[in-house]
């Protein structure tokens, strides 16, 4: 199966291959939807994927909640950068990273659970809940249905979980627009990394993996200029990580988790 | 095609279903192996399949180390809580959530990445670690391989980052023992959650979510005992999450983080 898209190389294949690699490697985000809803079942489906994935001591610790109301989209769109195609997707999945279950239950017996204070369970929380999300992304593609992951959900974590009604301890981890793709959305499989780049054999050899570092810059470089997209990937990843100024407000986000009940201490 | 074991209900049937879907849902974790390697075109394809997942504005923020040396697999089974199977399994992947490679690109361009210092930016590296990962373990599993994620590497995130030389700012986010299944390991589909308890439509609905966790006690219980485990579902989360002394020493991660050069402020 030929990698060529995936890595930018016309010469990239996969040494193996079958349906779900296929599925895996032909992956693209999708932002333009066609008309079409999501079924129940579709979601039923997506939700079980979800649930498929592994959880640290099976401890579950997310919910998610289907948006597919309207003006909650273009609400939810409004708080999250504006990115119109949330309130263009037919569903719009927003995955919790949720410790206010384990509170609730610790209530019901008259205990505590005070680990969750810590920023190891927050992290729990977001692992998990990014596991199973990624699932949900491969099973909708397995279905026909395009996606695509909102992190700018996290722009106004407050004012996302008074819209959600989230309980406390949990906190919108990221959202999910989820639809038929539209085929006149101009984009393609964008290139990753060498494979050389990410993957160390023993251990981390800074050196040797940042030696195809400039080759992939020119492979994004030539993907970016046939979607009419600016720069190199190094121009980008320094640009968007430049200061707190480049994080959307979410610089602040460490203490919005302390008031929503996340103090990740 | 059956849910049942899935949810621990005789009932549940999945609506849909594709290859894609029956890889997804039959999941467990293995943690006992065969004798057969993992080959070097099975572990290329792994982290193909790994790369092809969603990335936050393409950062592409992690990395992954393949263990293959068995002395360098006990010493991280020794760190990471004694579990033998990270020193039986033929692969032992560390996933690295690395804001290390932007430092090295902004230091190469003589320009900061101040942003890597907000706990926002480590949550994107531990997110789209997890993306990454969740989709391995996904094509591991279509090639006939079992895997089972290990969280106790943040035990001692400080000793691990040495004996894999890690640079700064990056950490090992989890691990993931990989090989091929041993069909006598006492091990099945772990029922989750019912659907309801963690699917909401539109909003977050707490009473009627919890509703469900009653009958799930029951069902992993069910499970439990005929695996010859301890104790109901709600007890197991409560006994987990109960306290800083619950956390295995990861209760002082934050701090651990901060000397790693992940300040998460």
């Amino acid at each position: 199966m030929p990698l060529a898209a995936r890595y930018g190389d016309p010469d990239a294949a996969a040494p193996l291959t079958n349906d779900v690699l296929a599925v895996q490697f032909a992956h693209r985000s999708v932002r333009r939807f066609g008309p079409r809803d999501v079924t129940p079942d579709e979601l039923t489906t997506l939700i079980a994927a979800a649930q498929s994935a592994p959880t640290s001591s099976n401890l579950q610790p997310w919910s998610v909640i289907a948006v597919r109301d309207q003006e909650r989209r273009r609400r939810l769109a409004a708080l999250a950068g504006g990115q119109a195609f949330i309130a263009q997707a037919p569903l719009f999945l927003v995955w919790i990273a949720d410790l206010g279950r384990a509170h609730r239950l610790a209530a019901r017996s008259g205990t505590t659970v005070e680990a969750t204070d810590y920023l190891e369970t927050t992290l729990i929380g977001f692992i998990d809940t990014a596991l199973a999300a990624q699932n949900a992304v491969v099973a909708a593609r397995s279905l026909g249905l395009g996606s695509v992951f909102v992190g700018a959900i996290r722009n106004h974590p407050e004012q996302v979980a008074a819209e959600l009604n989230l309980p406390p301890h949990a906190v919108a981890a990221f959202g999910l627009a989820v639809g038929e793709p539209d085929p006149s959305e101009p984009a393609g499989v964008k290139p990753r990394l060498p494979q050389a780049a990410v993957l160390h054999q023993e251990t981390y050899d800074a050196v040797t993996a940042d030696e195809h570092i400039e080759v992939y810059d020119e492979r994004l470089t030539t993907y970016n200029t046939h979607y009419g997209l600016p720069g190199a990937w190094t121009d980008r990843v320094l640009s968007r990580l430049r200061g707190p100024d480049s994080l959307a407000g979410r610089h602040v986000l460490r203490s919005v988790l302390e008031r929503l009940g996340l103090p990740s201490r």
